[in-house]
């Protein structure tokens, strides 16, 4: 029987999907599939390559309802820039959950990875954040700074944002792309201390290995999520913000114990209180989310195949829809 | 910087790579670099699929000196055959190991799994067999069945060989294949103690979940390699063999003893060697192999990450070098 292989490259996924409700919408409900407990999802496999500073993660999920799986490949090899390439990029590779045959590589370069993370960026903060934002903050001044708010702000629709990040330019930048981009007034905020005070949402985005955000900056009415840690060794958020917020919430607790702001927590003695809630858990209903403005929260996002599994199955439905990719015979 | 991806699909790559002396060459130099200890080899993802009664596997390794590393894909889903599809497929991609940039995807349908897996049976007949083989003998009937011997062959060259099968008509065909292939005389032998009894060089290729070859077979001057059990539940050695050999090796421990035939031997508790060499350390001679024609050695196959390495890397030099498939700009 012949067989076909729908291959997808970054241009051709950039014109057919972008970061939209439509995206936020199957990323949640890939969460609230992770809560059901239907979910098939290995740990996440990791290769170290030390001799090239490299690094190299795959990850994947199997959700009922879904037709594919992805399987995605992230390659992260720090010296690259300073030869003129990207330090991340990587692949998804689409099967169908009824044969395992390949249905679609989508040579994303870490495309489809940025719409995800941002998209659950998206879901914890229609979930977890007070429901009226003036004000939201961003640390971090890369791609997902940016895809952060715009992805926030589908869903909260805030009246201003503010930036901070290491390098003062980068963060001017970032606040610049992002008045252009949302049309609102976005501020490079020097302070980080100021910047959380300001903000009754905050998105962390860097692969800080020390807290950036310290607990004795909480306030009443703050929800923060934290995405930039995904590897042990990083740390966004100081552990006693933790163990001081209202309530935390882990993409998925195993792993966040390892590879998120919850390992740190749990490392430095300070987080007591057991296995803490899913954000598909939240998403669901099975576990109860804010119940008051004045609550602070704070949302450990590490990525999870089934993310990638929802933007894979979506990217190739919306390819299918607009004609594009080409098509091998296999 | 454009980007270039090389497409490979199963007919191209069978066009180039064949089983022969450079592929098995290729894997054993990647056998003796996981002895080297410099191998990066993470754990098998894998992932079960119960709804679809299929299962996916990724494996990976980074081997020093080989300028990519692949990622294999292997999905298995058994209920297939019912609607006209293999079981087994999926592909391999092949990564820069110096940037992790996207280099090729083999589209091979497991066919360069095919090839790695005989082509380890090749080197573990090199480096374990008794130096002249009479008969050598296969217990399977399938696509490994045939490759096994034939990889045999280009190390061992036998007189004759013997095929054992459950089913005597699949036997019968595999028995008449080989001969074609290998221009010896082939027999199907109903009885597998016979077969033992005559062979010097017995390979087992099926996936046995009770054994099919008893201890009370084993004869001086004979080698076993069992390459069928590669999941937890597959045994086709009877556990008392691996304690009778004079030498049983493992292509990987930390697999053998969850995958292979170890795994039965310990959990049997007939196993009591300890920790048992690797083939890596066999053909690099850090561990001794055979030291006279009428020892017993057993040698568990289950399948390493560093042999899909091998054979991507080998393969995508083939493709090149005979100006074959296609290229992506991305």
């Amino acid at each position: 029987m012949p067989r076909e292989v729908t291959v997808l490259t970054e241009a051709e996924l950039r014109r057919v999907i972008h970061l939209d409700l439509n995206v936020v919408e199957v990323v949640e409900k890939a969460f609230a599939a992770l809560a059901s407990g239907k979910v098939v999802m290995p740990p996440i496999m990791s290769m170290a390559i030390p001799e090239a500073n490299g690094e190299v993660d795959v990850k994947t999920a199997w959700i009922p309802g879904f037709e594919g799986f992805a399987i995605k490949v992230s390659p992260g090899f720090l010296d690259n820039p300073r030869i003129g390439l990207p330090s991340l990029n990587g692949l998804m590779i689409l099967f169908s959950a009824k044969t395992g045959m390949v249905d679609a590589l989508l040579l994303d370069n870490g495309y489809l990875t940025d719409l995800r993370t941002a998209a659950a960026g998206a879901v914890a903060a229609k979930h977890l954040a007070p429901a009226t934002i003036d004000t939201a903050g961003v640390m971090g001044t890369g791609v997902q700074a940016r895809l952060q708010l715009q992805a926030a702000h589908l869903v909260r629709p805030f009246r201003q944002a503010l930036v901070w990040g290491r390098d003062p330019a980068r963060a001017q930048a970032c606040a610049i792309d992002l008045a252009a981009t949302l049309g609102i007034p976005v501020r490079a905020e020097a302070d980080p201390a100021r910047l959380v005070a300001e903000s009754q949402l905050v998105v962390t985005t860097t692969p800080a290995e020390e807290p950036i955000l310290k607990a004795e900056w909480l306030h009443p009415g703050l929800h923060i999520t934290a995405m930039g840690s995904d590897q042990q060794g990083k740390n966004e958020i100081e552990p006693a913000a933790l163990a001081a917020a209202d309530l935390y919430v882990a993409d998925r607790v195993s792993q966040c114990e390892k590879l998120g702001e919850l390992r740190s927590a749990i490392t430095s003695g300070l987080w007591t209180r057991g296995a803490p809630p899913e954000l598909g858990d939240i998403v669901s209903r099975k576990s109860t989310g804010r119940t008051s403005d004045a609550q602070v929260t704070i949302c450990d996002l590490t990525g999870t195949g089934a993310q990638d599994t929802a933007i894979a199955t979506f990217a190739l439905a919306a390819a299918r829809a607009a004609g594009a990719g080409s098509v091998i015979a296999t």
